[in-house]
């Protein structure tokens, strides 16, 4: 299954029975990315935040009768330039059976996943992190990561994990920035050692505390610290805070969601270092 | 298909051929729906917001043999004392069959669509609107709605439309608040003219703008503009517009999305209001 590179057309798979586009398939099933330690990763964006943060590439399959925007153009070009990557061609009929998108735009990797360790993770005491504990939803724990790219956080640290990063969801409400944020899975106890160590404060967002999140230093030198959609945080992070705030809910409803609350507190925290408490 | 209120057993739905069954399934549809100006709603919380603004039910579908929470049994009470919804019981598997959610808590209304023209919109010079131009994700939009009620904003103007904002979709995203915020639809010429004759200033959300957000006045008086996730916002908002202002986008991505965008500014909105620009 290797290529030429000096051959100008790539192979192309021409069959849903073809191994390769079996196994792609079966990579949307977490159990079966769990045991290959692969992924699937769909999209030009998706795909140039992988590349940017160096994630190594098994193969390509690209659609040559999709019409191709410029941008996914260039990032076929920067696959063809890696040098181990094989990329293969195939018809729209098969690729959009290979696609999880309602409009696919004819781009598709499969990438060797990478995880890194707290230890790795680097952290100056003027940082802020991100915690997520338990997150349920693949779509809110992605639109996390791209809130706390837009917003300069220095890194996103899960606890005790729920959703599978890998999870093509994930990916694409992070627009890849799953890829290119700091982020380490750990258990919470591990994670608060961790923050402790770091000499960072550990301010939990839970609806019932009395100070607001306005009030609350959160620019600098922070965990800032989400629970999941259902049951908000657990008591092992309530017992380890240094500060608990609130969000507002002026209105009807009695909750925001972790996505949601994970924004505005991100936001706070970029205000705070822009323009101070 | 009418019950006596003193029988204490409720009418049971025993078959997917029932009619009823049948066009509660059918209003799955947006073509049904717009047809017969009705919809769904699914869950406890989403029921108890349309009940909190005066939706009009036309019946009630619940599942007797899911365990239900007491808030949903209390929201079932809601129901059965209005005199004149109709109250229908069901086995787990019509209702499953019903439902369009993976966990479904048993309970499923079909209410009239209610519609509210920008004329019957109160607006103060001090209020604050989000306008909603173009936004295509349901999930998107419903969120918004949970923003503008988590934050206290004064109500959502829907300009040009794309979403059908009795999608089931938009109804859980927004947890019922869709029905709750003061929201109208109308064309952008509209809804511009509208807001001059409120003399509330127009602040446009584009990527490209000088200012920061944070640097903008968007405490009071103004309506606060977001476009769509594709295409961001049209001449006609962009031409109209007082400020144009810009969220951080310090990362890897380029953009922000357009429930960001809203949930960022609403908050920002919302800071201005307890503690000033």
């Amino acid at each position: 299954m290797t290529q030429s590179k000096s051959s100008t057309k790539p192979p192309r798979l021409t069959s849903h029975r073809n191994p390769l586009v079996q196994r792609t398939k079966e990579l949307k099933k977490r159990r079966f990315r769990k045991e290959n330690r692969l992924f699937r990763i769909e999209g030009y964006r998706e795909i140039d935040r992988a590349l940017d943060a160096g994630i190594e590439i098994e193969y390509a399959i690209y659609c040559d009768s999709i019409p191709r925007f410029s941008q996914s153009e260039s990032t076929l070009r920067r696959l063809e330039s890696g040098p181990e990557n094989e990329i293969y061609g195939t018809s729209s009929r098969v690729f959009k059976n290979l696609s999880q998108w309602q409009n696919p735009d004819g781009l598709i990797v499969v990438a060797k996943q990478k995880s890194t360790t707290l230890e790795e993770i680097q952290a100056d005491t003027r940082d802020v992190f991100l915690v997520v504990d338990g997150v349920e939803k693949p779509g809110n724990l992605g639109s996390i990561f791209r809130s706390a790219d837009a917003t300069g956080c220095n890194g996103v640290l899960i606890s005790d994990p729920v959703v599978d990063l890998f999870n093509p969801n994930v990916i694409r409400a992070s627009l890849g920035t799953v890829f290119t944020t700091p982020c380490a899975i750990a258990d919470s106890t591990n994670v608060i050692q961790w923050l402790r160590h770091k000499n960072l404060r550990i301010v939990c967002s839970a609806p019932d505390a009395v100070q607001s999140f306005l009030e609350a230093p959160i620019g600098a030198g922070c965990a800032i610290v989400i629970g999941s959609e259902k049951d908000g945080l657990s008591m092992t992070w309530l017992e380890s805070c240094d500060e608990l705030v609130t969000l507002p809910t002026e209105g009807f409803a009695d909750s925001i969601n972790a996505a949601m609350a994970a924004n505005a507190l991100l936001f706070e925290s970029h205000r705070q270092r822009r323009i101070g408490v």
